[in-house]
């Protein structure tokens, strides 16, 4: 089993690789919260990239180091560009991010979603009712027939959601990251929870989008249970460190964006963070 | 006729039940201001999902509290998703609020605002020249035969508008908000004007679409009349402190959602409100 | 050649009309910064309205004083919207800036972008290594074959695009501005370098799209030239004024866009620009 200290070097050594290189990764990406992403993209190190067509998708796939998929707004192009961008990342064994937000909600996105299964994302990232959905969807361990999400939102605890996510990283052979209360971040052997954050985070739109960008952005330079790790670590310390300051969502939302530009990599390693195994 | 204590004692009631139960209103919104519709959202206590499908648009309709329709940007698949999705709020009489930006721009957006006489919206909110050009389409009493906008910006004033408004109510059954210097909300039988806000709501983009969005989560526990008495309340109120505060519109733009966030039942339903009959 | 004093007098004119009439631009614009944009077109004085369907990009490109049109995201529409609205605004004379973001990517922004060829842009605006594929895609001098953009970040310097944009400008007739650590515009007889600007306009994502829509407000009240020299201005004052209070990316974007509103005609006048002959 690998030690907390070696995660802890594999931070550091990521954080400092993506601050000195600047790696692209691309997303599709929903209309909400795009904006966001991007800014978080660029404050954690990385370039972003946004498109919507099918052989932009590609495009992206192959010059990206990593490419980060969310299915919060479905346009009807989706239904070739998002298979087909799978696709191609599969194949050219690019790693990505899926965070398929909503799922449950319309038949495209279900049917979308379903096709990813063979195509095994580097990281899942979700909140913990869409990974029990999503691994529901892909009839693994854990899953739930329907989602119990409210609209985009979790009613399900992190800990409910563990066999899951377990379930989904075994298939996937990458890592699954569960947000909540205290994240849970896996590769199907290990349990890494991630310790932090504030309330605030949930009072804007977009959190868990914005992480899932920076995941993919810390995937063009590591592994997916390190660059899983990461990203929730920096999104920890930096809600803790904006939430002490800020009183309101939107001062809390700036001094986040601003916090995560700041963190340095020794500050993100050393984010309280716990190692089982499953 | 309701007394003034009466809506207040309704938006206290309303104010507090969404922050205790954080209703879910979806919404079908333009790509510009989507980020501060939600963030707006989840400012005054709701939860916000945004989708573009006409089956996705069925499912938020029938998922969700209420649901905002807004025109400002429209997609090719809008000619599907937005007459479905108003034929199932209809049917389901679950309350909505559309708002017809831009009404008089293209083709599309017209016919689909024509299809929307006949489901009978819960809240209609716009600027005073869309209100009017409203009225037109639909050939009620105090329409224009075109919009007089300046692209998304009107140029009639609140006063004009009333005839509008009120043919407008009359013939929905529900409340017609118009936003301008001073607001007026009409149910057809009584005139509410709400004061307050700020100049520099008009130096950033959404302040009407965020305020369509937040009328919707209230609408998802009280009538349409209050609802939209208090959203105007809300935002009139927290321009009013933001305004106090700042001296450029971004900064106001965050003191303005900080607002929104900290504002109290007691203090929303103690801005300034004058009621009178038609 | 006109003298830098009688160029200072002309921007004094722009954003003194600009403040007094606020003149609409409409855009077509890229979902990432969207937001963005019609908060900076906003800060400096003029209106904002999107579209993305063909008879609406015709109806705000005969009733907008300029069009802004920005190719970040590609839409499946686009194929019509785009040449369409193009050949509205030749074919009436209406000004328009066009913004070649990600040239390179896919093919059917590669194929709007030669269509636009014969509809010559009253200002083009990118940065360098897209100023260089665009030459190049057009077959003009100081073109490269494929852009060297990574996704939609220069790898280019200013300098290094000036042929192409000189070449640009003599096709077009109108004017071109690169964007880089000192920018460049040229109408192809002058070059003009417009210093100031700060090291936190890369770590927010759209500054580029904010300034071309900028540009076309000014643009709806004066010549391209005159129009790009005064967006370069006002966003390297701006940029300058809120790098010099801000420590990080997200606190630099909101003093920024405060700074767009503040900045007065005389400072943006003074902004240090130099002047010289092709």
């Amino acid at each position: 089993m690998i030690s907390k200290s070696e995660i802890k070097d594999k931070i550091i050594n990521a954080v400092e690789t993506v601050k000195q290189t600047n790696p692209m990764a691309g997303s599709i990406t929903n209309t909400v919260t795009i904006n966001f992403v991007a800014n978080a993209q660029l404050a954690v190190g990385g370039s972003a990239a946004m498109v919507y067509l099918p052989d932009e998708g590609e495009f992206l796939a192959l010059a990206g180091g990593a490419t980060y998929i969310n299915m919060g707004t479905i346009f009807p192009v989706y239904e070739q560009t998002l298979p087909h961008t799978a696709k191609v990342l599969h194949e050219n064994k690019k790693p990505w991010v899926v965070d398929p937000v909503a799922v449950g909600i319309g038949q495209l996105r279900g049917e979308i979603l379903k096709k990813f299964k063979e195509y095994k994302q580097s990281i899942i990232r979700a909140n913990a009712s869409e990974i029990m959905a999503l691994a529901g969807l892909w009839e693994l361990e854990g899953g739930t027939e329907k989602s119990n999400a409210k609209g985009v939102d979790s009613t399900d605890s992190v800990v409910a959601a563990k066999d899951a996510a377990v379930a989904l990283a075994l298939w996937t052979g990458g890592a699954v990251a569960v947000s909540g209360g205290t994240d849970l971040i896996t590769d199907g052997k290990l349990i890494a929870r991630s310790f932090g954050g504030s309330f605030f985070l949930e009072k804007i739109t977009g959190s868990g989008c914005a992480l899932g960008g920076a995941m993919a952005v810390y995937l063009a330079v590591t592994d997916p249970f390190t660059a899983a790790i990461a990203g929730h670590a920096v999104f920890n310390l930096a809600g803790m460190k904006a939430g002490n300051v800020s009183s309101a969502p939107a001062s809390f939302q700036q001094n986040f964006l601003d916090e995560l530009y700041i963190a340095s990599a020794i500050e993100i390693s050393e984010n309280h963070l716990e190692i089982e195994e499953v």
